[in-house]
């Protein structure tokens, strides 16, 4: 066990929300820790933590769960990164390996990189996986099953650090790539900020539609609504946070996305039937690639 | 038999698609019709639906698919709904019912209306089901079970011919409700017909992406990006009819969801997190609306 790369003697868990308490579950099904300690800023989620299993001690301190960890994985909403770096940091030992699941990498290195003590080793990550279901009992360990979890190392990590970090996700079902954090934000802004943003803003339209219009949008949401409204269920706090931190690349997307929409609003009204069709003719293509790779 | 409302000797289906094959199939299975005789453009088509075991007859030519049909159901794209009508008028006899499954409902009395003989009955419909696929071999005979169906019958509609549309879809699965035409199009404008043209945009916005940013989006489309991508793989013919035909509603709903979009892109801007924050637990609601509701 103590030389699988995969294998670490304590874990700390800052959050333990759906991707942590996911990560709990898998970590305890494989055996790959001999204590998991689950840091929340809440009781009612520690205690349902340790009702769950997946907690072998529990606290509110940073500084507590993170004392003899060799590796610590923060799954809070990026807004509090700096100020669970600065709590934890006097608790970290040297050696630590310090990862993240945040849905944003450049603002990680930001915001938890300067506090980290000398000796201590920054591997950013982001499985990309989830539901719109939020909070610890929403976990289950075969979330990742077949997903892609990017680490984002920051020049000059140690080589080592970045191994252990992806043998645990490997060994958890994930598919690992290496990237630079600026491109995973600019990939993720149009794969998952952007789609999360405009359903939000959809099922946003809907809720302020007149009365006689507002109260049927429910019953014949099955005509495209309802996928919306599941996207849009998401965690109002970590997608805030999500936005707020990645706004260059998000803002970006966006207006090439509104410059599109408005050229179809354009066809539409002046009824160009064909560009509507090459439109909707090429998106098919796009399909096609997801189902190809089992991300569908 | 003969004395059930959901029960005709001939139903003729006008385009074997994914509606109008899912019908054949819960026809076939609940015994309410005598002969099913299907027209569709294309040969390939039509020897898929004899293949299914779904077609008592077939025909390219749909004045000889209603001749002696009580019930005729056009599942075809808008757009040729006109020619459609000129095409089978002299084969309706009288007392048969006509009937769609459309997805507007004023453009449908607008190209059928004028060219039925008198003593047919125009009953506009829309069972509001479906999924991403399209062709006849796509239909299940479950696609309506718990869907609701929109009848659209103009005032002066005769009320059995109404009842007959209703009793079919109601054996099939659906719960049915009556509206106005434009009542229809205007609700459907934000549950579906919106949904689709973002999801067509946004898609259409990745496949136009640098290189380097392409080739990532369908690896990474887990975290959000894969829900549009299944949408906009709906038939294009019959979604570009859809947004022809129903321009009026859906360019109102979409000045609405762009106002709201840019909101959001200035709130993003400037870091106004508190109106992010309460548009995303806003819209929450609406998602245990539609979970209740049994539409999720």
């Amino acid at each position: 066990m103590a030389n699988d790369p995969a294998f670490f003697e304590r874990i700390a868990l800052i959050g333990i929300g759906l991707i942590n308490s996911s990560l709990a579950r898998a970590v305890k099904r494989d055996g790959l820790a001999d204590h998991i300690a689950v840091c929340s800023r809440t009781h009612a989620s520690l205690d349902t933590a340790r009702e769950l299993g997946i907690a072998d001690s529990t606290t509110t301190d940073a500084r507590q769960a993170v004392d003899g960890a060799d590796l610590i994985v923060v799954g809070t909403p990026l807004g509090v990164y700096a100020d669970i770096a600065r709590a934890m940091a006097p608790g970290l030992k040297a050696g630590a390996i310090v990862t993240d699941v945040g849905s944003v990498k450049q603002a990680v290195i930001r915001d938890l990189g300067p506090h980290l003590p000398e000796g201590v080793h920054l591997v950013p990550g982001h499985p990309v996986a989830g539901t719109e279901h939020s909070g610890p009992e929403a976990g289950f360990a075969e979330l990742f099953d077949g997903r892609f979890c990017i680490l984002t190392p920051p020049p000059g990590t140690d080589d080592d650090a970045t191994a252990r970090v992806r043998a645990l996700w490997e060994q958890v079902g994930m598919s690992i790539e290496i990237m630079d954090a600026r491109h995973h934000d600019q990939v993720l802004a149009i794969t998952s900020h952007l789609p999360h943003l405009i359903a939000y803003t959809i099922v946003g339209t809907a809720t302020d539609l007149e009365d006689h219009l507002m109260k049927e949008v429910v019953r014949y949401s099955a005509g495209g609504f309802r996928d919306f409204t599941r996207i849009a269920a998401s965690d109002p706090v970590m997608w805030r946070d999500v936005f707020l931190n990645n706004r260059e690349a998000v803002l970006e997307m966006l207006g090439r996305f509104s410059e599109d929409l408005t050229a179809l609003q354009r066809a539409i009204r002046w009824g160009e039937g064909d560009k509507l069709f090459d439109l909707f003719t090429r998106t098919r293509e796009i399909r096609r690639g997801v189902i190809d790779a089992k991300q569908a």
